[in-house]
Order: C-alpha cells, then sequence, then structure tokens
C-alpha cells in the first residue's frame, strides 16, 4: 500500500511518500480501506521526533484517524461487514491506504455524514467530549473555557457544548472570533497577550466549571484564576511550553482539579470504553444535525506536506483533511 | 469563656488568653464543653495572618479542631444529648472553652479512646483519609507516598493505609524515620535534598498511585515523576512555597490527577458528608485497634505560645495537644 512514512524526523519535507507492506488484522481487527485521514496538531509533533509512536512499528507512518471502508475482517469479528463505512483512531500509521483497528474501537459513519467528511470527525469530537463532558464532568446549565476555539478540538467543543445545553467561552486569535460566535460560543475572547482572564471573570464571575486546555505554558495561571472553586482544568496539549511556573495556591484553595490527558498512550481497554460511549452518546447528535465535521481545507496525500504547513500557519478554522484513496 | 485570640497578626506571642462571649447554638447546632483543642500547622499559618477565617467572627480565634462533651442542644437536634463524648473539626474557634458545631458534622468518641486523646483524632484522621481515600482512591494493594510521615497527618496516614491493606512509603527528616518505621510504613525515605524520588522509584517501578503532599515546592516535580500513570497528587498544602516550576509534559503524558484540597474552605453539606462518611468507615477502626492517635506533647491552654513555637520548631512526632479544661 502507499502510506506516508518518516523515515528521519525534521521539517514537513520529511514526510515521505512510500509503498508499504499491507498491515494484517488480528482475529479481533478489522482491515480499513482509507479512504481520507486527517493532520492534527499530534503529528507536527510526531513529525519533529517529540511525539513517538507508542507502537514499535517496522515503518514510522503517522496519522492518528481514518474514514473508510472494512475491507476485511478478522475471524472472531462480530460487529462489522465487509463493505461498512466506518471511522476511527489510532496510535499511528493512518496516512495510509490500509489501516487496522480493533472492531470495538471502530466507530460507524452516521447515516447522514458523507464519507468525504467523516474523516473530521473521530480525534477532535472524542478529544473534545471526553475532556469536557467525561472528565471534566461538563453538562446543561454549567461553563466551559475551551482555549484554541477556531481549532479542530475547539470547533468541536463548541458545538458539542451547546448540544448538551452547556455554556462556552473560547479564546482564540482576533481573526477568528466571527467564526467561534457563528458555530455558537456564548463567549468568544481574544487570545493572549490580552487579558481575557479579566474580560472572562466580568462575564463570569463565579468561575467556569471545566477548561479544556490545549496551550499550557502562560494560560495554565489565567486558567487557576478563571475556574471556579472545584472546578476542573483538563489539560489536553502543552502548545505553549511544558515547564511553568504555577500559582499553586489557588489549585489548594479553589480545590481545584487538574487532569493530564491524551487519549493516544491509552490502553485498549479504556480506548474501547471511550469509543463505545461516544457512539452511544455523541454519534447520535450528528444525525440529530446538533454536530457536523468543520473542515478548513484538503490535501490529496502526495501533499500531505503542505497540509503540516498550513497547520503550523496557525490559519485554519477546523480540520485539515488528506485524501488518501486516489479514485 | 476563656479563648486564645489573635488581637493582630505575627509571632506565637499574638497568641493572647482573653475572656469572650460564650457563643450560642443554632437549632440544628450543639454547644461543645471543650476538654482538649490540638495545634494545626494551618493555625500558625492564620496567627501570621496567611490562612483567614473563611467564617466571620466579632473576635478571632483560632483552633480546628476539639474534643469535649455536649453541653447543650439547639431545639432540632436529635443525634445528640448532654454529656455526650464528641469530637470534630470547625473552620477556627476552637482554642475556647465552649465551641459550637452542627449535629451531623460532630463525631462520637469511640468507646475505647480517652477523652484526653481524642482531640488528637478529627483533624489529621479526616485530612489524611478523605485525601488517600476519598480523593485518591487508595485501595487494597495500591500504593500511597505521603511527605512529613511524622507529622500529625503523617502518622495517620501510615496506620490508614495499613489498617486498609495499602502499601505505604514516606519521606521524613533522618530523626523521624525510625519512628515512621515503627507505625507501619513500608518505605521510609529521607527527605529532600536527599534524591528520595530516585530511591523509591528503585523500590516501586511502576510508581505510586496516590500522593498526599502538604510540602509543594520543590517536591511537586519529584512528585510527578514517582507517581504511576494515571495516579492522583493530593496537594494538602504548601509548607516549601506556593509559585512553583512545574513540568507539565509529565502530567500530561502520565495522564495524572492533580487534585486541590483543603477540609475547612468547604460548605457545610460537603463537611458533613465526609464527616459521616467518617464515621461508618474510619471511627470502627479504631475500636478495632487498628488505628490510635499519635501524640507528641500537650500544653495548657495558656501556653499556645509554646504549643507553636514546638510546632514551628518541627521537632514533633504526631499531634500537639492543648490541654482546655482546667480541673
Amino acid at each position: 500500500m502507499r502510506a506516508i512514512t518518516l523515515p528521519q524526523h525534521g521539517g514537513p519535507e520529511v514526510l515521505t511518500l512510500a509503498e508499504v507492506p499491507d498491515p494484517v488484522p488480528g482475529p479481533d481487527e478489522i482491515l480499513v480501506r482509507v479512504a481520507h485521514s486527517a493532520v492534527n496538531r499530534a503529528d507536527t509533533l510526531q513529525r519533529m521526533g517529540g511525539y513517538p509512536d507508542p507502537v514499535r512499528r517496522d515503518v514510522e507512518i503517522p496519522g492518528l484517524e481514518f474514514a473508510g471502508t472494512v475491507e476485511a475482517v478478522g475471524h472472531r469479528v462480530t460487529v462489522w461487514s465487509v463493505g461498512d463505512r466506518v471511522m476511527g483512531i489510532e496510535a499511528g500509521a493512518c496516512y495510509a491506504e490500509l489501516v487496522v483497528t480493533h472492531e470495538r474501537q471502530a466507530l460507524p459513519v452516521p447515516d447522514g455524514l458523507d464519507l468525504r467528511d467523516a474523516a473530521a470527525v473521530p480525534e477532535v469530537f472524542l478529544t473534545a467530549w471526553d475532556a469536557l463532558v467525561v472528565q471534566g464532568g461538563l453538562t446543561s446549565g454549567r461553563w466551559a473555557l475551551v482555549h484554541a476555539g477556531a481549532s479542530g478540538v475547539g470547533t468541536a467543543a463548541i458545538q458539542i457544548a451547546k448540544a448538551i445545553g452547556a455554556r462556552i467561552a473560547v479564546t482564540c486569535s482576533a481573526g477568528k472570533m466571527q467564526a467561534c460566535s457563528t458555530l455558537g460560543a456564548d463567549i468568544v475572547l481574544e487570545r493572549s497577550p490580552n487579558d481575557w482572564a479579566a474580560e472572562l471573570t466580568g462575564l463570569v464571575p463565579d468561575g467556569v466549571d471545566v477548561v479544556l486546555d490545549v496551550i499550557g505554558g502562560d494560560e495554565v495561571d489565567r486558567n487557576l484564576k478563571v475556574v471556579r472553586r472545584e472546578g476542573t482544568i483538563v489539560q489536553v496539549g502543552l502548545m505553549g511550553g511544558g515547564r511553568t511556573p504555577v500559582n499553586l495556591g489557588l489549585l489548594l484553595t479553589k480545590r481545584v482539579h487538574w487532569i493530564g490527558t491524551t487519549l493516544r498512550a491509552r490502553p485498549l481497554e479504556q480506548k474501547i470504553d471511550v469509543c463505545q460511549r461516544f457512539i452511544a452518546e455523541v454519534l447520535p447528535l450528528f444525525d440529530a444535525g446538533a454536530l457536523h465535521p468543520v473542515i478548513d481545507s484538503r490535501f490529496p496525500l502526495e501533499r500531505t506536506a503542505d497540509a503540516h504547513r498550513h497547520m503550523e500557519a496557525d490559519a485554519n478554522i477546523g480540520k485539515i483533511l488528506l485524501d488518501v484513496a486516489t479514485t
């Protein structure tokens, strides 16, 4: 099969289209013919050597999500048949024409969703929902704060919050504020160095219930300032830096829960658990019209390097897709 | 009544014995004739002006715990009768001959426990149990790490961990290591700047499940190093400093839960909830002989300043009690 490989780590130019051996499904796994994959911020980190694939593979292939059709099934598989439309997350190897995944980790593509758009769903909707709802405990009536509101995770978070009756504030750069409002964000704040924390405290004086933060760095102390007593901060990324001075006095006196999380490193049983809940609790909201993928742009697989450059330029609103199937 | 008051904030000399009006119980409250109170690290902080009482009072009286007998009951009280032996926690005002508390927040003194020793129980056993078990999820078989193993909270933590079938490592200064071993700690480590983290990793390679930390400061990064994937750090104090550089990369990749907590600032319903669970789950362990108060020393109420000096000298093993009743 064709796949984008990483013969070395570095800039976008190291992403190399190559012929590699087809993956072989185990007894509980399905083989998926990938129609589309998508770029995630974590892929650029992996490309630079800073986010190694937890799965040992002969050839390093990045890519955390896919949408396609079932090509073959392992002999114990009961959930899927050849030809079914599926999407899902994997720890890597999704920039490829064929992907193997556990049958209970795969997600059905909702009927109303074009396969062309489905690869924009798994990673960001799973991440946003897991962080806000499963780990953060967001419910109707409560307030979420999400940084990078126009990112893939941000655009998913806004829709999920509104779909469950919660309220949401987001931060983003000035040029993306309108897009966040249009998606339904209740409060849209221009990101730091603008003093968004003071602005938010004026609007939500008791503080927000859940913070979903992909930034870290300078935003950490602002998160602690704006979170309510006994609120939860879910740290999903550290784009703004890892080693950071933190005002632990606020963590203590506000009795904050600060949770670090990644989907990728979890063991299989946890991934299956979150995927099965997602099927039951979130996918119906696509059929109901409450959720939809937000797609910024599409690149053919052979132009994956340009897709990475586009993400690193920080200009996207929503997902950057890769068209894998050539026909 | 007589009470220790804080006419101003500062060193131990500001602790002033005075005559103040008796407190009056509300309809759901009991009035307790205090036999003994006890000194907590937080009291020294309050004395210096750094830990204000969340309850507004005409006269500032420190003191977070008491043991005594019921002197009078509010007209809706059903749990207690005059003369019952009670102990408990309050947000302040326990360095006094009379204390008022909600009837459902008061704890019965276990039959086998001398009233003389009971004031050594509430604050440290509640804190250690709430942090390790309720918030940290410590169970049989799992590993706890507790700093300041010979402190009041530390000596309670060691006993609780062993009583529920868990395993526990503690840090303390060289002179207190024997006391921690005698209490039952499985691993006793000399505290920083000794590299206890490397030592602990050698002994518990998969990492500890729960960290109870009263220090903060330089221990924060070591906590993140030794906690296992998906482990919990419960931050109960910050004796080593509040604003601290933190390796957030470990928080993220290990999917750590970092929880700030204090008992004192919680609303009434939460205090009652934790006290009622404590009555059901922990007090029976005193009758069973698995738990006992660890008492370092006793001071009469009029020598409270000396009791504070003793705590600030960091030489105590277990609790420093105040004898309040003069007879």
